[in-house]
């Protein structure tokens, strides 16, 4: 399998797969995220809190943080690592000259998915946070509503506006108030969003657990709009630990399996039986642990459901599960070969672009080693049929399917889209062996 | 596949399987449950701490308790439900004649093993609690010791010494002193224990974390004399939970993946590469998962490695765990098809009785399901042939292999073995719904 290995190359060329095998797939990926650019609430605040909106500053070391409700907040660090060499990366604040420009400008974003061959995007929150709860924090409620609508107004029209062809537009939601939530979500679902970002443990952040009959009114209007709920690993603003002092790898290896809790914590609520067209998504929680994961709940509710008096009628947990949970994946061989177990109609892709652990730009090359276990008609379903069903997305109103190939994509792109992007200021800067309680706190506190 | 469902008959038998694909196979389990009887303790401690000993009491609603170190602990419950109507489990303490008697009879436990056709088991404490951490927590510390050493002459003399080839031993240590436990594990080693339970995560314990070098004596002990460290679910003395108000489902479906933690913090732990020749097993943890988990630490590793500074030398991660973490199941198709991404020589099979999750008496059918996915030299390995080298258990010095298939060993049972063992006490006291909370509180306090 190709994979990013040693950094002396200076370009990404050699990853790329040249056997053609992969050049006639289509990918469209249902989890990448953007750094939002300084500029993205001008004009888009009412008078009154034009003064208050979010602005970005530049610190005393050149870094750079955004400035909102009295709190200074660096959003980059590992979120924004694509395309630089390994040797860089760390949890050091960024600048938005040392990314690559697709992190957080659309047009270099369309010109990366190129160059990895992806036709589509759906793309997560940085300093709003993965579902927003940067505006749920926000003292001023008021003012929290407002700038989160300015989000959600500059992400449906200026990011996916400008190629509706390539991105899937993500919500927002006001947190605090199922009332204001059902309002937003029936508000930009009018302007064409069909997803909204949810938190996979809202109990984490102050508020009532998933299970709780409080979310309703959230489920019912999802349920009636077709609007796709997805839980994102992280955010609950936090992140699985092992113990104090362990390396950071523990914490990046359990961070997908964040979403196991939530997945625990769904199968087993009510809602998912009350509403029975609702989907939600579990956006990078793998899906090789899947079907270890249902056998598990299937064998709980024989052996206690005669006492619990827990009742899925004529259905097993794991088929109300399947029926509901869109599953998602970036690299995951166990998965797909037990893909029957999960449910090939609700398999999605993602690439993950700019955080670490994405696989731009040999995304499509990632996905190879699964290819002998899948039918054409299953790879079809998997890489981009599935999120175009399941998120209303309809690029093939924009382009022919020609046009949108892994083949037809990278040949819009040159050699020089390939080099890594390096930074001078942050070389050798890393904190060698470092350990999870310093990524776990930086998330926390972002 | 055969499963309890319904409970309107008085026996199991029609749950056993009568088609003959079992009969030839010999199963070990490598983990199972002791319920310590009353007078365990008794001519086991030196005089001076024989008023001190732990003792069984009846309290006024007729339940009975361990008297020890000033409190009063019920241990049974959900851990002593085997061969009872399923609609009469629950959350309430136990009497013993509420209890099959294979909970705390050796003699009757052999029987209870002929009934599943299980030739071989290994036993972990009750009252002791999973790696002996109740004597941890004992106010004076010399009481405590000479408890657990005298918990270990019982458990070695008594229980597993009335019949050698049936029983492999299993030893609980001194957790509060490194120099403690390895003199410990010296004398146990001396009278024939080649296994101990130790905590999945020992920091939970108010100890180092399973990272920590403070660990490195008994690593190295237990690398010298091939001494197995077994990791049970629950260790910690903690279950995984959702959220607050979440059903018990959710526990029970998360409790084996308490072990993906352990996993997650060992295959990135110094001591796995500092001691090769070490053996950890993570018990009652499931296998499904892995496959996944190990993916993803290589992952990880390709990803990060570069600015960590973690290293492995010529191997993966995957490749270290894969030969030190004996992995253990009850029931588990997707880790059986995927076993080569595990490892076939180091996968256990497990009844887990009497608990709640055992799948006694159709525990040979529980395996049926995934026979079609392995060879017949597989089958060997997983149901005992992997337990008898890596826990350096011989029965066949004692018996033949004929006396010891399914078939031979049910042979020796009657009809009124199968027979539901109900307690008219119990029936409709049964909490209806419980939540999760319940038993995570029962399950700390314990």
């Amino acid at each position: 399998m190709t994979q990013i290995e040693g950094t002396d190359a200076g370009s990404f060329a050699d990853l790329l797969d040249t056997s053609g095998v992969l050049d006639e797939l289509i990918f469209v990926s249902v989890d990448d995220h953007i750094i939002e650019p300084a500029d993205m609430f001008e004009g888009r605040l009412p008078a009154k809190y034009q003064d208050d909106a979010p602005r970005v500053v530049t610190r005393d070391d050149g870094s750079l943080a955004w400035v909102y409700d009295g709190d200074e907040v660096t959003s980059m660090g590992l979120n924004a690592v694509v395309g630089r060499p390994p040797e860089e990366w760390g949890l050091e604040p960024d600048r938005f000259e040392d990314m690559r420009k697709g992190c957080y400008d659309v047009h270099q974003r369309v010109n990366d998915m190129n160059v990895a061959g992806v036709l589509g995007s759906m793309c997560f929150p940085s300093f709003a946070q993965f579902c927003g709860q940067r505006f749920f924090r926000t003292t001023d409620k008021d003012l929290g509503l407002a700038v989160l609508r300015a989000y959600n107004d500059w992400h449906i029209d200026a990011w996916c506006g400008a190629y509706p062809d390539r991105f899937m537009p993500l919500g927002i939601i006001p947190l605090w108030d199922p009332q204001l939530i059902v309002e937003e979500i029936r508000r930009i679902h009018a302007k064409g969003a069909h997803a909204i970002t949810f938190s996979e443990d809202p109990y984490k952040l102050g508020l009532p657990p998933l299970h709780d009959h409080h979310w309703y009114p959230m489920w019912a209007v999802c349920e009636e709009l077709e609007v796709v709920v997805c839980l994102h690993l992280g955010s609950s603003s936090s992140l699985p630990a092992t113990s104090p002092g362990s390396v950071i790898e523990t914490s990046q290896t359990l961070a997908p399996l964040s979403l196991l809790s939530t997945a625990t914590e769904i199968v087993w609520s009510d809602f998912l039986r009350d509403f029975p067209n609702l989907k939600i998504a579990l956006s990078e929680g793998g899906i090789g642990w899947l079907p270890y994961f249902l056998e598990r709940c299937d064998y709980v509710y024989r052996h206690h459901r005669h006492w619990t008096g827990t009742n899925f009628g004529d259905k097993l947990p794991s088929e109300v599960f399947k029926e509901h949970v869109i599953s998602c994946f970036i690299e995951d061989r166990p998965g797909l070969v037990l893909k029957d177990d999960i449910g090939v109609d609700m398999i999605c892709w993602e690439m993950d672009y700019p955080h670490s652990d994405s696989s731009w730009p040999a995304a499509p090359e990632s996905f190879a080693p699964s290819l002998p276990h899948l039918t054409r008609e299953e790879i079809d379903k998997i890489t981009y049929e599935n999120a175009c069903r399941l998120f209303k997305f309809d690029p093939f109103r924009h382009r022919t399917k020609a046009e949108s190939t892994v083949q037809a994509l990278r040949a819009l792109t040159t050699e020089d889209d390939l080099l890594y992007k390096s930074a001078e200021r942050l070389r050798g800067k890393g904190v060698m062996h470092p350990t999870a309680d310093a990524l776990t706190s930086q998330f926390v506190s972002r």
